[in-house]
Protein backbone atom coordinates (compact mmCIF):
# COMPACT_ATOMS: atom_id res chain seq x y z
CA UNK A 1 0.00 0.00 0.00
CA UNK A 2 1.22 3.57 -0.62
CA UNK A 3 1.67 5.58 2.29
CA UNK A 4 -0.69 8.81 2.77
CA UNK A 5 1.05 12.29 2.66
CA UNK A 6 1.90 14.33 5.61
CA UNK A 7 0.14 18.12 4.83
CA UNK A 8 1.66 20.58 7.37
CA UNK A 9 -0.81 22.96 8.20
CA UNK A 10 -0.43 26.92 9.16
CA UNK A 11 -3.08 28.19 11.54
CA UNK A 12 -3.83 31.75 12.32
CA UNK A 13 -1.39 33.97 15.19
CA UNK A 14 -3.74 34.69 16.99
CA UNK A 15 -7.28 35.91 17.07
CA UNK A 16 -7.99 36.30 13.36
CA UNK A 17 -10.54 34.66 10.88
CA UNK A 18 -8.93 31.72 9.19
CA UNK A 19 -10.61 31.74 5.88
CA UNK A 20 -9.57 35.61 5.63
CA UNK A 21 -5.56 35.04 6.49
CA UNK A 22 -5.22 31.41 5.06
CA UNK A 23 -5.36 30.48 1.64
CA UNK A 24 -8.15 28.54 -0.03
CA UNK A 25 -5.66 25.87 -0.94
CA UNK A 26 -4.34 25.18 3.08
CA UNK A 27 -7.71 25.45 4.32
CA UNK A 28 -9.07 22.82 1.54
CA UNK A 29 -6.55 20.23 3.00
CA UNK A 30 -7.27 20.98 6.75
CA UNK A 31 -10.89 20.48 5.84
CA UNK A 32 -10.17 16.76 3.81
CA UNK A 33 -7.82 15.42 6.78
CA UNK A 34 -9.38 13.14 9.36
CA UNK A 35 -6.45 12.38 11.15
CA UNK A 36 -4.15 15.35 12.96
CA UNK A 37 -0.92 15.27 15.02
CA UNK A 38 -0.83 19.11 17.10
CA UNK A 39 1.28 20.41 20.41
CA UNK A 40 -2.60 20.46 22.03
CA UNK A 41 -5.29 18.88 20.55
CA UNK A 42 -7.60 21.32 22.54
CA UNK A 43 -6.17 24.46 20.55
CA UNK A 44 -6.33 21.84 17.21
CA UNK A 45 -10.02 21.83 17.91
CA UNK A 46 -10.30 25.33 17.99
CA UNK A 47 -8.45 25.97 14.81
CA UNK A 48 -10.14 23.25 12.73
CA UNK A 49 -13.45 24.47 14.15
CA UNK A 50 -13.02 28.42 12.96
CA UNK A 51 -11.82 26.69 9.74
CA UNK A 52 -14.92 25.36 9.36
CA UNK A 53 -14.37 21.40 9.54
CA UNK A 54 -17.32 20.07 8.01
CA UNK A 55 -17.07 16.95 10.49
CA UNK A 56 -18.17 16.73 14.06
CA UNK A 57 -14.78 17.34 15.76
CA UNK A 58 -15.20 14.42 17.69
CA UNK A 59 -15.00 12.23 15.02
CA UNK A 60 -11.41 13.42 14.17
CA UNK A 61 -8.58 11.77 15.34
CA UNK A 62 -5.84 14.61 16.98
CA UNK A 63 -2.63 13.17 18.19
CA UNK A 64 -0.30 15.11 20.52
CA UNK A 65 3.16 15.75 19.53
CA UNK A 66 4.40 17.90 22.06
CA UNK A 67 7.83 18.54 24.42
CA UNK A 68 6.61 15.63 26.33
CA UNK A 69 6.71 13.07 23.56
CA UNK A 70 9.19 10.49 23.56
CA UNK A 71 11.24 9.05 20.35
CA UNK A 72 9.23 5.72 20.11
CA UNK A 73 5.90 7.50 20.03
CA UNK A 74 6.60 9.67 17.39
CA UNK A 75 7.04 6.41 15.36
CA UNK A 76 3.79 5.89 16.48
CA UNK A 77 2.28 8.79 15.18
CA UNK A 78 3.61 7.75 11.72
CA UNK A 79 0.74 4.56 12.04
CA UNK A 80 -1.92 6.28 10.17
CA UNK A 81 0.29 7.30 7.76
CA UNK A 82 1.78 4.21 7.05
CA UNK A 83 -1.76 2.62 6.75
CA UNK A 84 -2.00 5.06 3.53
CA UNK A 85 -4.31 7.81 5.36
CA UNK A 86 -3.37 11.50 4.73
CA UNK A 87 -2.44 13.59 8.18
CA UNK A 88 -2.55 17.14 8.92
CA UNK A 89 0.66 18.43 11.45
CA UNK A 90 -0.49 21.42 13.02
CA UNK A 91 1.35 24.16 14.77
CA UNK A 92 -0.46 26.28 18.42
CA UNK A 93 0.08 29.09 16.28
CA UNK A 94 1.59 29.95 12.57
CA UNK A 95 3.54 27.42 10.56
CA UNK A 96 4.40 23.74 11.98
CA UNK A 97 7.94 22.38 12.43
CA UNK A 98 9.02 26.07 12.34
CA UNK A 99 9.46 26.92 16.16
CA UNK A 100 7.63 23.86 17.60
CA UNK A 101 8.03 20.24 18.79
CA UNK A 102 6.59 19.25 15.10
CA UNK A 103 9.64 18.94 12.83
CA UNK A 104 10.53 15.27 14.58
CA UNK A 105 7.03 14.03 13.31
CA UNK A 106 8.29 15.09 9.43
CA UNK A 107 11.61 14.24 10.16
CA UNK A 108 10.34 10.56 10.73
CA UNK A 109 8.28 10.93 7.93
CA UNK A 110 11.21 11.46 5.54
CA UNK A 111 13.29 8.40 7.31
CA UNK A 112 10.18 6.30 5.67
CA UNK A 113 9.57 7.67 2.76
CA UNK A 114 6.16 9.59 3.23
CA UNK A 115 5.70 12.27 0.96
CA UNK A 116 5.45 15.69 2.94
CA UNK A 117 3.50 18.80 1.67
CA UNK A 118 4.46 22.08 3.87
CA UNK A 119 1.04 24.20 3.23
CA UNK A 120 1.11 28.04 2.82
CA UNK A 121 0.57 30.40 6.10
CA UNK A 122 1.54 33.14 8.39
CA UNK A 123 4.76 33.14 9.91
CA UNK A 124 5.77 36.09 12.68
CA UNK A 125 9.07 35.51 11.72
CA UNK A 126 8.94 35.94 8.33
CA UNK A 127 6.54 38.92 8.28
CA UNK A 128 8.93 40.25 11.07
CA UNK A 129 11.60 39.85 8.68
CA UNK A 130 9.73 41.46 5.32
CA UNK A 131 8.52 44.27 7.38
CA UNK A 132 11.80 45.12 9.16
CA UNK A 133 13.45 46.08 5.81
CA UNK A 134 16.69 44.87 7.74
CA UNK A 135 17.05 42.79 4.16
CA UNK A 136 16.38 39.13 4.01
CA UNK A 137 19.63 38.22 1.53
CA UNK A 138 21.17 36.50 4.82
CA UNK A 139 19.24 36.49 8.22
CA UNK A 140 20.10 33.82 11.40
CA UNK A 141 16.29 32.79 13.56
CA UNK A 142 17.99 31.99 16.85
CA UNK A 143 14.48 31.75 19.40
CA UNK A 144 14.93 32.76 22.90
CA UNK A 145 17.86 34.62 23.79
CA UNK A 146 19.48 33.83 27.30
CA UNK A 147 17.30 35.53 29.65
CA UNK A 148 19.96 35.80 32.36
CA UNK A 149 22.96 38.62 32.88
CA UNK A 150 25.56 38.46 31.65
CA UNK A 151 24.60 35.87 29.38
CA UNK A 152 22.38 38.21 27.72
CA UNK A 153 24.61 40.92 26.78
CA UNK A 154 27.06 38.14 25.95
CA UNK A 155 24.73 37.07 23.41
CA UNK A 156 23.37 40.49 21.78
CA UNK A 157 26.93 41.45 21.36
CA UNK A 158 27.91 38.68 19.56
CA UNK A 159 24.51 38.80 17.57
CA UNK A 160 25.19 42.16 16.81
CA UNK A 161 29.12 41.36 15.53
CA UNK A 162 27.73 38.54 12.86
CA UNK A 163 24.93 40.91 11.83
CA UNK A 164 28.05 43.15 10.84
CA UNK A 165 30.46 40.24 9.40
CA UNK A 166 28.12 39.06 7.64
CA UNK A 167 25.72 41.45 6.79
CA UNK A 168 22.89 39.02 8.02
CA UNK A 169 19.61 40.26 9.65
CA UNK A 170 19.47 38.48 13.30
CA UNK A 171 15.74 37.51 14.46
CA UNK A 172 15.09 36.22 18.48
CA UNK A 173 11.78 36.41 20.11
CA UNK A 174 10.78 37.08 23.78
CA UNK A 175 7.91 35.99 25.71
CA UNK A 176 5.20 39.10 26.57
CA UNK A 177 6.29 40.22 29.75
CA UNK A 178 10.06 40.16 28.88
CA UNK A 179 9.63 42.19 26.03
CA UNK A 180 10.46 45.78 27.42
CA UNK A 181 12.94 44.71 29.48
CA UNK A 182 15.05 43.06 26.11
CA UNK A 183 13.99 45.90 24.31
CA UNK A 184 15.90 48.35 26.90
CA UNK A 185 18.61 45.32 26.84
CA UNK A 186 19.11 46.15 22.93
CA UNK A 187 18.80 49.67 22.92
CA UNK A 188 21.64 49.96 25.73
CA UNK A 189 24.07 47.26 24.85
CA UNK A 190 24.12 47.48 21.04
CA UNK A 191 26.05 50.64 19.29
CA UNK A 192 23.77 53.59 18.61
CA UNK A 193 23.25 53.18 15.13
CA UNK A 194 22.56 49.45 14.63
CA UNK A 195 18.86 49.01 13.87
CA UNK A 196 16.24 47.05 16.39
CA UNK A 197 13.04 46.24 14.53
CA UNK A 198 10.60 45.08 16.65
CA UNK A 199 7.58 43.34 15.31
CA UNK A 200 4.00 42.74 17.82
CA UNK A 201 0.69 41.23 17.50
CA UNK A 202 1.80 40.11 13.66
CA UNK A 203 -0.54 39.76 11.16
CA UNK A 204 -3.58 41.32 13.69
CA UNK A 205 -5.36 44.32 13.94
CA UNK A 206 -3.20 45.41 17.12
CA UNK A 207 0.19 44.98 14.63
CA UNK A 208 2.75 47.39 15.42
CA UNK A 209 5.90 47.07 13.39
CA UNK A 210 8.68 49.83 13.92
CA UNK A 211 12.14 49.86 12.96
CA UNK A 212 14.58 52.14 14.27
CA UNK A 213 18.43 53.46 15.63
CA UNK A 214 19.81 51.55 18.99
CA UNK A 215 19.77 55.15 20.39
CA UNK A 216 16.47 56.15 19.37
CA UNK A 217 14.59 53.23 21.44
CA UNK A 218 16.55 54.41 24.63
CA UNK A 219 13.56 54.78 27.01
CA UNK A 220 10.92 53.71 24.63
CA UNK A 221 8.83 50.20 25.42
CA UNK A 222 5.55 51.37 24.83
CA UNK A 223 5.58 49.50 21.39
CA UNK A 224 6.43 45.98 23.08
CA UNK A 225 5.18 45.83 26.81
CA UNK A 226 3.05 42.86 27.12
CA UNK A 227 3.21 41.74 23.75
CA UNK A 228 4.54 39.05 21.70
CA UNK A 229 7.06 40.20 19.53
CA UNK A 230 9.50 39.32 17.23
CA UNK A 231 12.92 41.52 17.27
CA UNK A 232 15.55 42.22 14.22
CA UNK A 233 18.98 43.73 14.61
CA UNK A 234 20.84 44.82 11.93
CA UNK A 235 23.44 47.14 10.36
CA UNK B 1 -1.86 64.85 5.59
CA UNK B 2 -0.98 61.59 7.28
CA UNK B 3 1.17 59.13 5.12
CA UNK B 4 -0.47 56.19 2.99
CA UNK B 5 0.55 52.16 4.10
CA UNK B 6 3.67 50.55 2.27
CA UNK B 7 1.85 46.57 1.80
CA UNK B 8 4.25 43.92 1.17
CA UNK B 9 2.14 42.03 -1.50
CA UNK B 10 3.82 38.06 -1.71
CA UNK B 11 2.88 36.53 -5.15
CA UNK B 12 2.98 32.81 -6.46
CA UNK B 13 6.00 30.90 -6.52
CA UNK B 14 5.62 30.09 -9.82
CA UNK B 15 2.64 29.20 -12.15
CA UNK B 16 0.40 28.47 -9.48
CA UNK B 17 -3.62 30.61 -9.60
CA UNK B 18 -2.97 33.42 -7.22
CA UNK B 19 -6.55 33.07 -5.24
CA UNK B 20 -5.90 29.15 -4.31
CA UNK B 21 -2.53 29.79 -2.95
CA UNK B 22 -2.73 33.51 -1.29
CA UNK B 23 -5.00 34.21 1.60
CA UNK B 24 -8.35 36.56 0.86
CA UNK B 25 -6.47 39.41 2.72
CA UNK B 26 -3.44 39.43 0.59
CA UNK B 27 -5.51 39.39 -2.39
CA UNK B 28 -8.03 42.12 -1.87
CA UNK B 29 -4.93 45.10 -0.56
CA UNK B 30 -3.60 43.87 -4.11
CA UNK B 31 -6.88 44.62 -6.02
CA UNK B 32 -7.49 47.99 -3.83
CA UNK B 33 -4.29 49.38 -4.46
CA UNK B 34 -3.19 51.75 -7.49
CA UNK B 35 0.69 52.09 -7.22
CA UNK B 36 2.91 49.88 -7.05
CA UNK B 37 6.80 49.29 -6.76
CA UNK B 38 8.30 46.06 -8.19
CA UNK B 39 11.64 44.51 -9.10
CA UNK B 40 10.28 44.22 -13.06
CA UNK B 41 7.44 45.95 -14.29
CA UNK B 42 6.55 43.66 -17.04
CA UNK B 43 6.26 40.89 -14.16
CA UNK B 44 4.45 42.83 -11.68
CA UNK B 45 1.88 43.55 -14.46
CA UNK B 46 0.74 39.45 -14.81
CA UNK B 47 0.63 38.98 -11.24
CA UNK B 48 -1.62 41.82 -11.09
CA UNK B 49 -3.76 40.32 -14.06
CA UNK B 50 -3.62 37.00 -12.27
CA UNK B 51 -4.92 38.58 -9.18
CA UNK B 52 -7.82 40.29 -10.72
CA UNK B 53 -7.44 43.59 -10.29
CA UNK B 54 -10.53 45.12 -11.05
CA UNK B 55 -8.63 48.50 -12.98
CA UNK B 56 -6.74 48.88 -16.72
CA UNK B 57 -3.37 47.65 -16.10
CA UNK B 58 -2.21 50.59 -17.83
CA UNK B 59 -4.00 52.86 -15.65
CA UNK B 60 -1.55 51.56 -12.33
CA UNK B 61 1.58 53.27 -11.44
CA UNK B 62 4.65 50.36 -11.04
CA UNK B 63 7.60 52.10 -10.59
CA UNK B 64 10.47 49.86 -10.45
CA UNK B 65 13.04 49.05 -7.65
CA UNK B 66 15.79 46.87 -8.60
CA UNK B 67 19.75 46.32 -8.14
CA UNK B 68 20.63 49.71 -10.68
CA UNK B 69 18.43 51.54 -8.11
CA UNK B 70 20.41 54.19 -6.98
CA UNK B 71 19.95 55.80 -2.91
CA UNK B 72 18.53 58.85 -4.19
CA UNK B 73 15.82 57.31 -6.16
CA UNK B 74 14.48 54.72 -3.28
CA UNK B 75 13.77 58.17 -1.53
CA UNK B 76 11.58 59.35 -4.64
CA UNK B 77 9.96 56.17 -4.66
CA UNK B 78 8.48 57.02 -1.38
CA UNK B 79 6.50 60.36 -2.86
CA UNK B 80 3.15 59.10 -3.26
CA UNK B 81 3.74 57.49 0.23
CA UNK B 82 4.49 60.54 1.52
CA UNK B 83 1.38 62.20 -0.43
CA UNK B 84 -1.20 60.06 1.42
CA UNK B 85 -1.28 56.99 -1.22
CA UNK B 86 -1.11 54.03 -0.44
CA UNK B 87 1.54 51.74 -2.28
CA UNK B 88 2.17 47.74 -2.54
CA UNK B 89 5.48 46.10 -2.81
CA UNK B 90 5.66 43.46 -4.60
CA UNK B 91 8.80 40.78 -5.66
CA UNK B 92 9.49 38.59 -8.85
CA UNK B 93 8.38 35.78 -6.88
CA UNK B 94 7.40 35.08 -3.02
CA UNK B 95 7.83 37.32 -0.21
CA UNK B 96 8.88 40.71 -1.07
CA UNK B 97 11.88 42.08 1.07
CA UNK B 98 13.27 38.67 1.97
CA UNK B 99 15.92 37.71 -0.79
CA UNK B 100 15.22 40.37 -3.16
CA UNK B 101 15.87 44.39 -3.27
CA UNK B 102 12.54 45.45 -2.00
CA UNK B 103 14.10 45.44 1.65
CA UNK B 104 15.83 48.88 1.25
CA UNK B 105 11.98 50.93 0.28
CA UNK B 106 11.14 49.28 3.36
CA UNK B 107 14.00 50.99 5.76
CA UNK B 108 13.46 54.02 3.80
CA UNK B 109 9.79 53.77 4.76
CA UNK B 110 10.77 53.25 8.21
CA UNK B 111 13.23 56.14 8.48
CA UNK B 112 10.22 58.81 7.23
CA UNK B 113 7.41 56.72 10.00
CA UNK B 114 5.54 55.44 7.10
CA UNK B 115 3.56 52.59 8.25
CA UNK B 116 4.73 49.31 7.08
CA UNK B 117 1.76 46.29 6.48
CA UNK B 118 3.39 42.90 5.35
CA UNK B 119 1.06 40.62 3.94
CA UNK B 120 0.53 36.58 4.60
CA UNK B 121 2.14 34.57 1.45
CA UNK B 122 4.30 31.88 -0.18
CA UNK B 123 7.95 31.91 0.90
CA UNK B 124 9.98 29.01 -0.48
CA UNK B 125 12.59 29.38 2.27
CA UNK B 126 9.74 29.15 5.08
CA UNK B 127 8.43 26.18 3.11
CA UNK B 128 11.44 24.49 2.94
CA UNK B 129 12.19 25.11 5.89
CA UNK B 130 8.81 23.61 6.95
CA UNK B 131 9.06 20.47 4.64
CA UNK B 132 12.21 19.26 5.76
CA UNK B 133 12.23 18.24 9.33
CA UNK B 134 15.79 19.55 9.93
CA UNK B 135 14.08 21.66 13.15
CA UNK B 136 13.42 25.47 12.88
CA UNK B 137 14.18 26.38 16.75
CA UNK B 138 17.24 28.07 15.12
CA UNK B 139 17.93 28.33 11.48
CA UNK B 140 19.86 30.70 8.82
CA UNK B 141 19.63 31.26 5.45
CA UNK B 142 22.59 32.01 3.62
CA UNK B 143 21.08 33.22 -0.11
CA UNK B 144 23.87 31.66 -2.62
CA UNK B 145 27.04 29.92 -1.75
CA UNK B 146 30.07 30.75 -3.48
CA UNK B 147 29.95 29.06 -7.20
CA UNK B 148 34.01 28.22 -7.14
CA UNK B 149 36.32 26.24 -6.01
CA UNK B 150 37.88 25.86 -3.26
CA UNK B 151 35.45 28.98 -1.43
CA UNK B 152 32.76 26.59 -1.62
CA UNK B 153 34.02 23.39 0.30
CA UNK B 154 35.07 25.80 2.64
CA UNK B 155 31.85 27.31 3.16
CA UNK B 156 29.74 23.97 3.04
CA UNK B 157 32.21 22.81 5.84
CA UNK B 158 31.40 25.87 7.87
CA UNK B 159 27.98 25.72 8.02
CA UNK B 160 28.21 21.77 8.31
CA UNK B 161 30.29 23.15 11.48
CA UNK B 162 27.61 25.89 12.47
CA UNK B 163 24.75 23.35 12.09
CA UNK B 164 26.34 21.47 14.60
CA UNK B 165 27.36 23.88 17.21
CA UNK B 166 24.51 25.88 17.50
CA UNK B 167 22.06 22.88 16.55
CA UNK B 168 20.75 25.26 13.04
CA UNK B 169 19.17 24.48 10.55
CA UNK B 170 21.64 25.76 7.73
CA UNK B 171 19.48 27.28 4.58
CA UNK B 172 20.54 28.43 0.85
CA UNK B 173 19.79 28.24 -2.22
CA UNK B 174 20.96 27.31 -5.91
CA UNK B 175 19.98 28.19 -9.65
CA UNK B 176 18.39 25.52 -11.44
CA UNK B 177 21.44 24.84 -13.82
CA UNK B 178 23.63 24.51 -10.60
CA UNK B 179 21.47 22.84 -8.77
CA UNK B 180 22.78 19.09 -9.40
CA UNK B 181 26.54 19.97 -8.94
CA UNK B 182 26.14 21.90 -5.31
CA UNK B 183 23.97 18.23 -4.49
CA UNK B 184 27.08 16.39 -5.40
CA UNK B 185 29.52 18.69 -4.23
CA UNK B 186 27.76 18.67 -0.51
CA UNK B 187 26.77 14.91 -0.74
CA UNK B 188 30.89 14.63 -1.18
CA UNK B 189 31.75 17.08 1.64
CA UNK B 190 29.21 16.17 4.43
CA UNK B 191 30.16 13.40 7.14
CA UNK B 192 28.01 10.64 5.71
CA UNK B 193 25.09 10.60 8.70
CA UNK B 194 24.82 14.84 8.28
CA UNK B 195 20.83 15.45 6.95
CA UNK B 196 20.90 17.28 3.38
CA UNK B 197 17.12 18.75 2.38
CA UNK B 198 16.15 19.24 -0.54
CA UNK B 199 12.94 21.78 -1.09
CA UNK B 200 12.20 22.02 -5.35
CA UNK B 201 9.52 23.51 -7.43
CA UNK B 202 8.11 24.40 -3.82
CA UNK B 203 4.11 24.74 -4.03
CA UNK B 204 3.86 23.91 -7.35
CA UNK B 205 2.46 20.62 -8.59
CA UNK B 206 6.12 19.85 -9.82
CA UNK B 207 7.01 20.36 -5.90
CA UNK B 208 9.16 17.74 -4.78
CA UNK B 209 10.83 17.42 -0.95
CA UNK B 210 12.87 14.74 0.44
CA UNK B 211 15.97 14.67 3.65
CA UNK B 212 17.99 11.88 3.55
CA UNK B 213 21.94 11.74 5.23
CA UNK B 214 24.89 12.98 2.85
CA UNK B 215 26.01 9.04 1.99
CA UNK B 216 22.32 8.85 0.64
CA UNK B 217 22.24 11.74 -1.43
CA UNK B 218 25.82 10.39 -3.52
CA UNK B 219 25.59 9.78 -7.25
CA UNK B 220 21.47 10.79 -6.97
CA UNK B 221 20.92 14.16 -8.42
CA UNK B 222 17.53 13.25 -10.31
CA UNK B 223 15.25 14.74 -7.59
CA UNK B 224 16.99 19.02 -8.02
CA UNK B 225 18.67 18.88 -11.80
CA UNK B 226 17.77 22.32 -13.68
CA UNK B 227 15.10 22.51 -11.10
CA UNK B 228 14.62 26.06 -8.38
CA UNK B 229 15.85 24.50 -5.03
CA UNK B 230 16.40 25.48 -1.52
CA UNK B 231 18.52 23.61 0.23
CA UNK B 232 18.92 22.67 4.26
CA UNK B 233 21.37 20.96 6.11
CA UNK B 234 21.27 19.40 9.55
CA UNK B 235 22.17 17.25 12.02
Amino acid sequence: MSPGTLYLIPVPLGPAAPDICLPPDTLAAARRLEHFVAERAKTARAHLKAMGHPRPLQELSIAELNEHTKADEITALLAPLKAGKDVGLMSEAGCPAVADPGAELVRAAHRENIPVVPLIGPSSILLALMGSGLGGQRFCFHGYLPAKEPERTQKIRELEKTARRDKATQLFIETPYRSAVLLQALAATLAPDTLISVGADLSLPSQVIRTQSAKAWRGKDETVKDRLVVFGIGV
